[in-house]
């Protein structure tokens, strides 16, 4: 194989702190499984934006769609939608994986252990925005190609956990939009021999809190997993701890769910935790699945022994938390 | 003043059960306070559809417009869409009204006391979607008349509270739709003399169980809500507990934010606190004040001397849990 060729961007905020301490993890991952990846860096969001006018660079653009394997990229502030939600269009990245899971020695809300597949590119963010006089519209998009695809990949996560898939929907408001959604996803989850389940989204932020251990996989459409999968993270603990891939036929991209924090930027007390475990998602992606459950293991190694940033209760400084990871690596 | 006229609807599932049990305190009340009001019984739902041929039989619905100065209304089951939102747009009750607060004896997840005021007419329930061989569309409306009337009422609500209103939306991808949202709410809030906050409802998902006391009264969008309260609700305590009031120029809707259950329906198991405190809200609307102050309280001494139905642990039935509420009302 190629070596894979990995675009790191590290963001706004707290940003290139956590990405330093990430790529601190992954660098020692890489020693000690000797995997060789080709690493180049980039720059995207607010600061992006200051320097070069644009939040999302063209350089930048570039090298993510024709130079990069995989995008391993962190927080950006406001200019947010500009660099992510056209990163994951550009990059045809469908099917966004949002895991949330209780981790050791981390207080979480009730237990939990689920995966958000979370529709990508469609929804109201598909972009059709547009107003009249005293008026102003958003289309939500739903289509059958799209929402079959990001149906197996569901499938695929089912048949590797459960095999149990609950679809989160309001079909019964939306009958035509979320409706499609609904049937098209069911079709192709029967089809793949998943056992299937619906639920409408508000009794599913609902059974987050209350029983969150009823769900495995969660297959829905695009904000309501933008939700969801906030809500999920703070259940298993806080969005510190939350990684995500956003995955297509080609690319990928790997992400934390937490957004900039620039109240703690600079202050070296931000938890990498959530950038670390984007980075193992990644190495599980490229194929290298023993390195990847290792920086996995490590994490919760560290925590389980009570090494935390200020946000979970504990004293480390963003570094000192990530070469405590880093020597559960072995 | 005429006495006042009540149309209410049982409903599916547990509704006549909890509907029984509202209407026992309620009376207790009126007797205790000399209020005299007009109480007629319609039908709708899943029962009234197969027995009429239509979720809201033409009747029901004349009652309801041409009748009744405010409507009592069950849960319904999976009409619910072609009751209860056509209901709000046929009675133009525009704000939907959706307190969340801890109660004494009952297990919250976080201390929560806020108010949730969701615009109840327009985004995606607007009822506009359409779609095309493979696609489909449904169109989020926002119209400045519509933000600016339930901005006011949030306002209203906000002054008897702490004066502190979180406008939640997501303009940051939503730039044209829920920028027009946030802007005019805003607007209007601060002419009003309110103080305004903002956050985007991924994060107001996270932190509603975060830190559920940073909230007083949430103003947003239609759908937000929808998932927003039945979150609030659950980190309060339970959906067995949440009332909800929507309101508009005229007429008004009550009615418990939990559904059929039909799962419980018939055994006399359901909790019926939310339809109690939607008939206290309607008593306070009704400008009964004292008197909807007094079933609260006797809701929280009942709680607080422990006696509760069994979704919170207790062994009362339906109705022996309303005559222990009753029992408070002296
Ligand atoms: C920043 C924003 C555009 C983004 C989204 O809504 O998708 C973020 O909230 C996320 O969940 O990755
Ligand atoms: C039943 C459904 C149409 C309704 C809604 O989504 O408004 C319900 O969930 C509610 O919140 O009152």
């Amino acid at each position: 194989m190629a070596v894979p060729r990995v675009l790191v961007i590290p963001g706004d905020g707290i940003g290139p702190e956590v990405t330093d301490a990430a790529m601190y993890v992954l660098e020692k991952t890489l020693d000690m499984y000797g995997i060789d990846l080709e690493i180049r860096y980039a720059e995207a969001g607010d600061t992006a934006a200051r320097k070069y006018g644009e939040p999302l660079p063209s350089e930048t653009l570039r090298l993510a769609k024709n130079w990069a394997d995989v995008v391993l990229k962190g927080p950006v502030g406001e200019t947010a939608r500009d660099v992510v939600v056209v990163l994951r269009r550009e990059l045809g990245v469908y099917a966004n994986i949002r895991p949330a899971r209780s981790l050791p020695g981390v207080v979480s809300v009730a237990p939990i252990d689920l995966v958000i597949v979370r529709e990508n590119l469609e929804d109201v963010y598909a972009g059709i925005e547009f107003s009249v006089p005293g008026a102003a519209f958003a289309v939500k998009v739903v289509t059958e190609e799209g929402t079959r695809r990001v149906a197996r990949v569901a499938a695929r996560y089912a048949s590797s956990r459960s095999g149990r898939v609950t679809i989160v929907h309001k079909a019964n408001v939306l009958r035509v939009a979320d409706g499609l959604f609904r049937d098209v996803a069911r079709r192709v989850l029967e089809e793949e021999g998943v056992a299937v389940d619906e639920m409408y989204v508000d009794a599913a932020a609902m059974e987050m809190v209350r029983n969150p251990s009823r769900f495995d996989v969660v297959l829905t459409m695009n904000q309501y997993g933008d939700i969801l999968s906030d809500l999920a993270a703070q259940v298993a603990g806080g969005l510190g701890l939350a990684p995500s891939a956003n995955i297509g036929d080609g690319k990928a991209l790997f992400e934390p769910v937490h957004g900039a924090a620039w109240d703690i930027a600079g202050k070296g007390v931000a938890n990498p935790t959530a950038m670390i475990l984007s980075a193992a998602m990644m190495l599980e992606y490229l194929g290298y699945r023993e390195a990847a459950s290792r920086m996995e293991l490590a994490v919760e190694q560290a925590l389980a022994a009570g090494f935390t940033t200020p946000d979970l209760g504990g004293g480390l400084s963003t570094m000192d938390y990530a070469r405590a990871v880093a020597k559960f690596i072995q």
